[in-house]
């Protein structure tokens, strides 16, 4: 199973010159769109969320990841085995979480290259293809190298990530917070509940979310409206 | 045939979730996007539009459908043989219009629950687990029950549905029009015409559209924006 | 393999709709959505894309294109097989630049009608069926026909689309530029870059992108806002 992770987003015509590229060389390929509205600028929440996400792939998903304003520089083209899941892009800092939580890493550069290659459109061109041969069980050219491991914090009270519900993702694991956690934005508290229906209709909580991100949320309501907040801005522990 | 429908938009990380519960317990199975920006404050709105596209879909669909503002709480996970198709979902009156133009009806409250299973998103956790088991013969533990039916019109004069042109669905079918009906909407007199072209450029005109339901259109323009309404206004009949 | 090209957004239900005609009729089918946010009412600008993107398709893909405003009037189906991939959708222009390219070109008018078929939705009704049916090698009824070829340039400098990066696509390929070439948009020159890097933050540039498009792009940043132009504007030739 492909996992396709990327900014691309679903209105452009770039997902589907993926799929094409997939199965193209493999037309029995199973493709699955992970997630194509990463923020283009900020492959760090991109890390983030790819780590979390990452987590309820197949055990052995081949996971194709385009987040990528280097294409075309000198940045190079990698695929890592992290315990027993295959990860394909580039190598910018996106994979950083995953190969940090990995038990076992086998980190390569992609030798392999098509007969064309477009110098902008790589995920269509490298990576996609890269993936449709692992899949295959081949064995694209390549040969072993470090993974660029960019000085993130493993927790981070940044909000990452404002879904169309208005609930805001932050890059706070369970690790930092247990359920007397009292967080802060904009100056307005905000206490754990278990779930929506535990707060009134219109009240802000935090709650562990369904990937294990703390995650500001409100009750039938729009929490990034609420506490006029959302993505890059920080909360709080409160004192 | 498994089918989509839900409140969880093409921009956020929901529907691939989905696609990955269902394709990691059965690799084979077919997957349908039929519907993912549902109004998530509007259940009345989704069941409407749920009954009229299920009549879209192969005669023994599996239909997973997932608006649940009421997740985490005591509303009951349901299966719902419906004249050959399933139905999973919340039990929070999505499928009371599809109940009660059904012949046949097995409804069943799940009792299965998979061991991991997060507060908020059951769509993944529950319900896309269930209709992959329905999907290879595989029946969950249940037992039968009832099914809320709140007391929804049968027809309703309320717009539910703007799509990305312009064109507004109401409640209504053809069961309460005829060609010589006249709607009203903003003190706006609107004829009926079979097609677009059957009126002039800009002119609005009501029709059946293509899942059985009276919509206001315009010729080469956008009726919300021409008539000034749109979701949750109410289409008269003029007097 | 059968690619869908249209303007029905991913945010409606019309392309859940063509899945399940196509899967309905043969459920093994492969799909590829190419694209689905071409504006309803720029046949030029969606025909030059479809001819630029069809180049990525399978050699002998079966591509239903649908930007259809005349539905429901007197507009031809067709189904045209051009240098080996079939085309199926309206004669309203969208293929012709296919067509004029191609060096073997079968065009035929779809005399096939579906039992039901629907005023307004040809696409699920009448297109994918019939792509369904190509694919799995029948020819649906149908006698030749020729094809509608509008009176547009062969290259234009007018802005066909914009990407959600903020790039701009001309309707210009490499046939009438070379890397001294020159443009000019709101009256600011824009020189030839290979790939984003190679200029600084911030700074527009043009180049041929990933589909073999004269496209306008800004490195890190918007090149939309930049210059103040959008989809419609033309580029012009700095004297």
């Amino acid at each position: 199973m492909i996992y396709l992770f990327t900014d691309f987003s679903s209105q452009d015509f770039y997902v589907g010159q993926l799929h094409s590229a997939v199965l193209h060389r493999n037309p029995d390929a199973r493709l699955v769109d992970l997630f194509h509205h990463a923020d283009p600028r900020d492959i760090e929440a991109a890390a983030r969320l790819l780590a979390r996400l990452s987590e309820y792939t197949a055990s052995d998903a081949i996971i194709v990841a385009v987040v990528d304003p280097g294409v075309g520089g000198s940045r190079r083209p990698l695929m890592i085995k992290a315990d027993g899941r295959w990860l394909v892009g580039p190598d910018n800092g996106l994979f950083s979480f995953i190969v940090r939580q990995a038990e076992s890493v086998d980190s390569r550069e992609i030798n392999w290259r098509p007969a064309n290659m477009s110098v902008t459109f790589h995920g269509r061109d490298l990576f996609a293809p890269v993936g449709a041969m692992l899949e295959r069980g081949e064995m694209p050219d390549s040969t072993p190298c470090e993974v660029v491991m960019p000085d993130w914090p493993k927790e981070s009270g940044r909000i990452i990530y404002r879904d169309h519900y208005g609930n805001l993702m932050t890059g706070l694991t369970e690790r930092s917070v247990d359920e007397n956690t009292v967080l802060a934005a904009n100056s307005q508290p905000i206490r754990h509940a278990e779930r929506f229906g535990a707060v009134n209709a219109g009240d802000v909580f935090w709650m562990i979310n369904s990937i294990g991100l703390v995650e500001i949320a409100a009750n039938q309501a729009d929490a990034s409206a609420c506490l006029g907040v959302s993505v890059g801005d920080e909360i709080l522990f409160q004192a």
